[in-house]
């Protein structure tokens, strides 16, 4: 059953995706296409499928929350690659399919036979997307790389974290998830362009290289400067226009701040400030009037600023200074996912996995028409094994129960036992 | 002159996006449509245009690097949209786009008569876009927000930082850019619906709920745990799998760290660690032997780890360890922006413009083909004014230079003076 304030926006409906990715940089992507309507279908060896779907986890055999963020409204295939007959499978496959994704180590995918060489001979119209760690022509292009690589060699490190300490790794997963929604817009691009030319691509991109899309503020800087942007722990990099800040708030938690902000662009931010935190007194007063001046008086401003956050909790400072100003609550992952108004809206919806009951999950958060997405549970492994390919390739059920005995495909016994909640 | 490497991928030829943005949030989204070949109008108010192009400028009516950044590949329309005959321009403008986009403050475009109601009566296969900070339904719908406050409310600050410290807001522009993307992905999703039906979408997407899309790893370590994810300095969130974490190098400089892992999902990771790092005498270690003992004595572990690092520099260590196991040198946006060879690559492109002579910046970092897309130049103010009236109305020669002498239109004095480097 579909969430509250959700409905299918199809936009990709008659897509079929050939996925081989794994982990998040390549699940992430085609996640995307079958929350917008694609057809999925993930390729997994039998012998556990995707790694994502055990890293991490606490229970063995259960699929763990990490793999079930990354793949819902997928089809899951188990297919042994490896046998002569699994690779002809895949190369059927692939001849129906619009879009083909990877995100293997350097080099594996062509060693498997399902380079972009051979799978645009059998289908010329193919979108054939890669993720790497670092790109063709790169010094370590034959190194593998995870998120936090990616992170560290392209640059988001560098600025993140306190002033006077060393580099920290932003939470978000930019090198993952960052770079698979690159690859996506590419692949989406492509196949607007498919439908005049009816040629496919070969689609190439490096984590690193994704990084530095996302840190153009501080290349900015370091073009002004003539100097590596630095860390501002949770100021903006330049960090030149006080209020620009978090405050703590009560009752002191590790995430009990609130951001305050006046934007240069709006002199009036200033004054209403002082209003909403009942300092109409300082208004005008020179120590803090200009930009400069707030820039010299900075440990004072804060003071002031202190004053009123430390006495009230972060939702009350938001809800009175966000009124004024922008300003916003730290907010902790236990907070956002248990706050209704997510779930109200469509953003957050409620799902049911066998491994996981009742398990929150943030859908995508674009909303069409006023609606988002419906989320549909992660598949078993194997689920849809014998389903895709009477779909794709028309196999009759003999066929199917013959690759079955022959154990080329393995569809997942606990999959036909119990179907996912729908 | 395009950069050595690059070709025009040219997927989104033909398509008209009627660009209503500003400062980043919506300009990132749009600059990809200009790089995948969309022509791209920034409709600006003729008084300054698009503040970005004086945020964080250090030299007056000079165009900031941070404009350029996000205005490269667009045109630029200096238009009166306050007087009834410029928003009249603007109807007929939308009368001919495919894509409308914009992200003022709450109810702005909506003031200035270009809803989305107004809008698709004109034209009912516009597809129409919106980026605001807070989403519709949300108790905050009406508050501005910046790039902090979304990385605030959205959670991306509470799991970056020290273990012991204070929340810091990541470096790379997650609230802007980040959401940006997201924002792209749906439009041309839309666009490639639209063929079938003819028919355009309202598309809105909120800065604050964007940002759960990029941590969803974080949402996992909650369903399991009952318990906010925790900040975790360098390390991943987890951080249940040493060594995962950076280490200092020689000479010691704030960037001079080496980031170092070993994946779970791969056993051989540890002992060639060790041998990359001249300690084969470590393998079989009963101390370090297994996860469970790596984890219990990490601060020994660290020490074998450092005194190889500490005597090396960052690249030296990245390519002695990064040929055994996942490993990055800590770069910083000074290093990024002068390594020959993300411009050998396409990945940076040498561009010319008026206002800053041979300024280097990050383009679209996917290949095509193994091509990257050519970036050109930012336009200046109005640059195109009256170009674009003549390609997309069909005006006259005598109707444009009207407008111009109604000051309906403004083309830039420089820009007619200076053409922009090709």
């Amino acid at each position: 059953m579909a969430a509250a304030n959700t409905v299918a926006p199809g936009c990709l409906t008659g897509v079929r995706v050939l996925d081989f990715t794994q982990f998040e940089a390549g699940t992430s992507c085609t996640q995307v296409m079958a929350w917008l309507g694609a057809d999925v279908v993930k390729i997994e060896n039998p012998e556990g499928g995707d790694p994502g779907r055990r890293a991490g986890a606490t229970k063995p055999h259960r699929d763990d929350p990490y793999f079930l963020n990354y793949n819902s409204n997928k089809r899951s295939v188990a297919l042994n690659v490896k046998s002569p007959r699994g690779l002809e499978i895949v190369k059927d496959l692939a001849r129906k399919a619009d879009v083909f994704m990877e995100n293997f180590a350097p080099g594996a995918i062509e060693r498997l036979g399902l380079g972009y060489d051979v799978l645009s001979k059998l289908n010329p119209g193919i979108i054939y997307g890669q993720v790497k760690g670092f790109g063709e022509g790169s010094p370590y292009e034959k190194n593998l790389a995870f998120d936090m690589i990616a992170q560290a060699c392209g640059g988001t490190m560098s600025i993140t974290g306190q002033p006077d300490g060393p580099p920290a790794k932003p939470g978000p997963t930019m090198g993952d998830t960052g770079t698979g929604m690159l690859m996506l817009i590419s692949i989406l691009a492509s196949l607007h362009k498919r439908r005049e030319t009816g040629k496919g691509v070969h689609l190439q991109v490096a984590m690193q290289d994704a990084m530095l899309h996302y840190i153009r503020n501080a290349f900015g800087i370091t073009t002004k400067t003539g100097k590596p942007a630095r860390r501002n722990g949770a100021k903006s990099l330049d960090g030149s226009n006080p209020p620009c800040d978090i405050y703590p708030c009560a009752p002191g938690g590790p995430n009990d701040y609130v951001y305050v902000y006046t934007s240069r662009a709006n002199p009036q931010h200033w004054p209403r400030l002082l209003e909403a935190i009942g300092r109409k007194d300082l208004v005008g007063d020179p120590r803090f009037d200009t930009r400069e001046a707030r820039v010299k008086n900075e440990a004072a401003l804060n003071a002031v600023i202190t004053e009123f956050t430390s006495k009230r909790d972060k939702y009350e400072c938001m809800r009175v200074i966000g009124a004024a100003v922008p300003s916003g609550a730290v907010r902790d992952t236990l907070e956002l996912i248990n706050d209704p108004n997510f779930e109200e809206r469509g953003i957050i919806q409620k799902i049911k996995h066998p491994h996981n009951e009742a398990f929150r999950m943030a859908g995508w958060p674009v909303r069409f028409n006023g609606k988002t997405a419906p989320v549909i549970p992660a598949p078993l492994l194997g689920q849809h094994s014998a389903e895709v390919l009477r779909d794709w390739l028309g196999m009759s059920e003999d066929q199917v129960s013959a690759l079955k005995a022959e154990k080329i495909i393995h569809p997942h016994a606990e999959a036909e036992r119990q179907p996912a909640a729908a």
